[in-house]
C-alpha cells in the first residue's frame, strides 16, 4: 500500500521533470525494492526511470521484475539500451530472458553485444530446460594452478568489478578442466608466495551439465554450498549454479508439489506461471487432466451401488451412512499420502522400506479405525436408534475402510516412486476416488455378511 | 548401498587397529560424506573414528548428523572431548544441540568450555523457538568504521581461521550498533588507505531478533542474501542468519505445508520429526486432531440423507449417483484450495483480491461443471438408460457442485488468511467434508425441483 502511494508521488515528480530527485531517491535503494516500486508504475514511465539509473543498477533492478515485465521492458527499449542492460545482467538470467523474447526482437539487441557476450548467451540458451545447464551462470572467477597467492589476489582485484562474486575461484588447467576450488578467505589467510595448487580444495562436490535442476539444488542444500561447479563429461568447467538459484528452484518445485497434491498438474518446464497470468481456459484444461479421469473412474461407484440394488431395497437405511463412510476413508487416505510424499521428498523413506511403511501405516489405520469405529457404533446405536448389529456393521466398516485407506495411501506413492514417476503427483483426489470405489465394496460386503444372514 | 559396504569394510579395518589408514581415508572427504558413512556404523566405533579426526573436521561432521545421533554421540563422549567439539561447531547448531541434551549431561560439558563460549551458548538457547534469535549464529566478523581497508584486511586475516565465513563483515560502533556491511570483495578492490565507513553499504536488509524465522528466510530468498543481520530494538547486532539455514527453514516449512494440506497438523516448534522416529500412538494422535472433527462433521451427511428419506423412497435410483457427485465436488474443491494456498504462499494472491479470486474460481467451476455435466448427462441417459429429466438433474447437479466446490475452495483459505490463521492448514479433507454435506443438499434440492414436480 505504502509502495503504491510512493509510486503515485514518483509519477508526479517525474512528470514535473525533477529527474535528479528521482535518480537520487533510487540510488539509495536495494534493486529488489526499486523493482517493487516500479511494478506499480506504468511501463513508459518505468522505462524512463530505469534509464536514469546507472547501467549496473538498471540491470540488477530488471532481474527482480517478473518475466513478463522483463520482456515488455526489453521490447520497448531502444536495442542499444537493451543490449547495455544484458551486458550487466547475471549470465543465467539474461539467457533465460533472451529465450523469452520474440526472435525478431532479440536479434537487433544481440547484434549490439560484443561477440563474446553474444556467444555466451547463445550457448546458455541451448541447454534443455530443467537441467543444470539451463540454470547455471558463466559469471565466475577462474585461476591457474601455478599462480602464487599474491598473483591470484592481484588477478581477482582486477576482475572483481566485472564479477557478481569472487568469494570462490575455480582453478582450471589449460584445457579448462576443473582441478579445485579456492576461497577468497583462504587467499587472505595464506602467505603470499604459496601456490594456488597447494591450497586449493581438490575434493569438491560437482554437478554435470545434464543433471536435473532439482537434484543440483538438493546438493547445494545438503552440502551447504554457496555455489556448485557444473562440468561436462571431461570434467571441463561450463558454469556454476549459485545458492540463490537453488533456493528458487526448491521453492518452485515445492509449490508445484502442493498443487499436484491438490490434483493439478502444472505444465512442466514453463517456469513459474503466476496465478493471474494463466487464462481461465488454460486453468480449466490443467484441472481437467485430472478431474476428467477421476470423474470417469468415479462412475464406477454408481456401478457398485447399482449392482447392490437388491441390498438397498432390503436395507434402505444403509444409504444414510454412505457419504460418511467413504468420506472418512478419503480423509484417512489423504493424511497418509501427505505423510508418505513428505517422507519420500525429504529422503526419510525409500522404496526398500515399503514393507515397514505399509506395516506402520496399516497399524495406524487400525488404531484410528478402531477409535472412530467405536464412536460410530454409539452414534448409530444411541443417536440414530438403529439395531445393535447395524451399529456393529458401521463400526467394522469404519475400521476396515481406515485400514484400507491407509494401506492404499502408503502403497500408491511408493509404487509411483518405484516406477520412476513423481510420487508428489499422487494427489489427495486420486486417493479419495480410489477409496470411494473400494470403500463401497467393503461396506456392502460387511453388511451382507452380518445383516443379510441375520435377516 | 555402496556406503553400507564401505561401512562394513571400515569396521574391519578399524577392528584390526589400522587407525592411520582410517584417518587418512576420512581426511580427504567432505564432512557431509563422512557423516553419511558413520551413520551406518554403530555408535561406539563411530565415536572412535570421530576422535581420530582433527577437532574442526570432527565438529563439522557432527553438524551433519541428525539430532538424535548428535545427542547420543555427545552423551557417550568424555565431557572434555565433547566440549572440544562444541568449540568448533557453528554457533547456532551447538546452541540447538545443547538445548536437546539432558540438563545433567550438558552441565559437565559446558563447565569445560571457556567462559565466553559458555555465555554465547546460554544466550542463544534463550530465544523463543521459531524466531530469528533461535536460528541465528554469533559467528561473524566485525569491523570498526574508522579502520582503513588495509587495517581491516589485516584484522580479518587474523580472525579468519576462527570464523566460518568472512565474505561479509559487519561494521559496528562502540555500542555494537550496526552501521553497515562491507564485503571482502570490496575490501580487495578498494585502495588500502580508504576508510571502511566510506565504502560500507549503509542501506541493508535486516531482521529483528523476535521476527518469525519463516519471514527471515523469505527475506534472504527475496533479496538473494548470503546472510541477514539480526538486530535488537536499538539496532544493536545480535547475530546473523545464513543462507543455508534459510534454505533449511523454507524446506521444512514447505514439507509441513504438504502435510497440513493432507490433513495432518505437525506439532509446531518441534523441529523436523523424522518419519520413523514418531511413535505410532503419536502419529494417530496427530491425525485424530483433524480426522475426529471431520468424522463428527461428516455425520451431518447422514442427517441430510436421513431427512430426505421420503425422497429416497420415491426415487430409489437417486442414491446410485451420490458417491460420484460428492466425490467430484471434493476433487474440484481440493484442486482449487491447492491453487489458492500456493498463490497465497508465493504472495501472488492477497486478501484484498478476494473478489477477483472468487470470480475467477467460480467461473472456472462453471466451465468444468458444464463439461463434466454434459458428460454426466450422456452417461446417465445413454449408458445407465435413465429418463431424460433424471439425466438433466445429474448434469445440473454436477454443474452446481463444481461451482460451489470451487467457491468454497477459494473462500476458506482466503478467510483463514484474513483471520490470521495459516491458510496452508486448510486441508483437502476439510474442503471435501464441507462439500460432501452441502453437495447432498444441492443434489436433493435439484431433484425435488425437477423430478418431484414431474412425478
Amino acid at each position: 500500500m505504502g509502495d503504491y502511494l510512493l509510486a503515485v508521488d514518483l509519477q508526479l515528480i517525474l512528470d514535473e521533470g525533477q529527474h535528479d530527485a528521482v535518480r537520487e531517491f533510487f540510488e539509495d535503494h536495494h534493486p529488489a525494492t526499486i523493482a517493487e516500486i516500479l511494478k506499480d508504475i506504468d511501463i513508459e514511465r518505468g522505462d524512463a526511470i530505469l534509464l536514469m539509473l546507472d547501467p549496473r543498477l538498471r540491470a540488477e533492478t530488471l532481474s527482480y521484475f517478473d518475466r513478463q515485465r522483463q520482456v515488455e521492458t526489453m521490447e520497448s527499449l531502444d536495442p542499444v539500451e537493451a543490449a547495455k542492460i544484458l551486458q550487466y545482467m547475471p549470465h543465467d538470467d539474461r539467457a533465460d530472458l533472451v529465450n523469452s523474447l520474440d526472435e525478431d526482437k532479440a536479434e537487433p539487441i544481440l547484434r549490439r553485444l560484443a561477440h563474446a557476450e553474444r556467444e555466451d548467451i547463445l550457448r546458455l540458451t541451448q541447454y534443455e530446460p530443467g537441467t543444470a545447464g539451463a540454470v547455471m551462470t558463466t559469471d565466475y572467477a577462474t585461476l591457474a594452478p601455478h599462480l602464487t597467492v599474491r598473483e591470484a589476489i592481484e588477478r581477482l582485484r582486477h576482475e572483481a568489478p566485472d564479477r557478481e562474486t569472487i568469494d570462490y575461484s575455480y582453478v582450471l588447467d589449460h584445457r579448462r578442466k576443473l582441478l579445485g576450488i579456492v576461497s577468497l578467505k583462504q587467499l587472505i589467510i595464506e602467505r603470499s608466495q604459496t601456490r594456488i595448487e597447494s591450497i586449493m580444495q581438490g575434493d569438491f562436490i560437482r554437478a554435470t551439465v545434464d543433471e536435473d535442476q532439482e537434484e543440483v539444488a538438493r546438493k547445494i542444500a545438503q552440502y551447504d554450498l554457496l555455489a556448485i561447479p557444473v562440468v561436462d563429461e571431461h570434467e571441463k568447467l561450463l558454469g556454476i549454479v549459485t545458492h540463490d538459484d537453488a533456493m528458487d528452484i526448491l521453492r518452485e518445485e515445492q509449490a508445484e508439489d502442493l498443487l499436484a497434491f491438490g490434483g493439478v498438474s502444472a505444465p512442466s518446464g514453463d517456469g513459474d506461471p503466476n496465478y493471474w497470468q494463466v487464462t481461465i481456459v488454460n486453468v480449466a484444461r490443467q484441472r481437467l487432466i485430472w478431474l476428467l479421469p477421476l470423474f470417469l473412474s468415479g462412475t464406477l461407484t454408481s456401478w457398485v451401488v447399482g449392482s447392490y440394488d437388491w441390498l438397498q431395497k432390503m436395507l434402505p437405511e444403509l444409504v444414510v451412512f454412505v457419504p460418511l463412510l467413504i468420506g472418512t476413508g478419503g480423509n484417512a487416505g489423504s493424511q497418509t499420502v501427505g505423510t508418505i510424499i513428505r517422507g519420500l521428498a525429504l529422503g526419510e523413506i525409500q522404496f526398500r522400506d515399503a514393507r515397514w511403511v505399509l506395516l506402520r501405516e496399516s497399524f495406524t489405520g487400525v488404531l484410528l479405525g478402531a477409535l472412530l469405529g467405536i464412536l460410530g457404533f454409539f452414534y448409530v446405536w444411541l443417536w440414530k436408534a438403529m439395531s445393535l448389529p447395524f451399529a456393529g456393521v458401521i463400526a467394522v466398516t469404519v475400521l476396515g475402510i481406515c485400514l484400507w485407506a491407509n494401506s492404499v495411501g502408503a502403497l500408491v506413492p511408493l509404487l509411483a516412486r518405484r516406477l520412476g514417476w513423481d510420487p508428489a503427483h499422487v494427489s489427495a483426489p486420486l486417493i479419495s476416488t480410489l477409496v470411494d470405489v473400494t470403500g463401497l465394496f467393503i461396506y456392502y460386503s460387511i453388511a451382507i455378511l452380518v445383516l443379510v444372514r441375520l435377516a
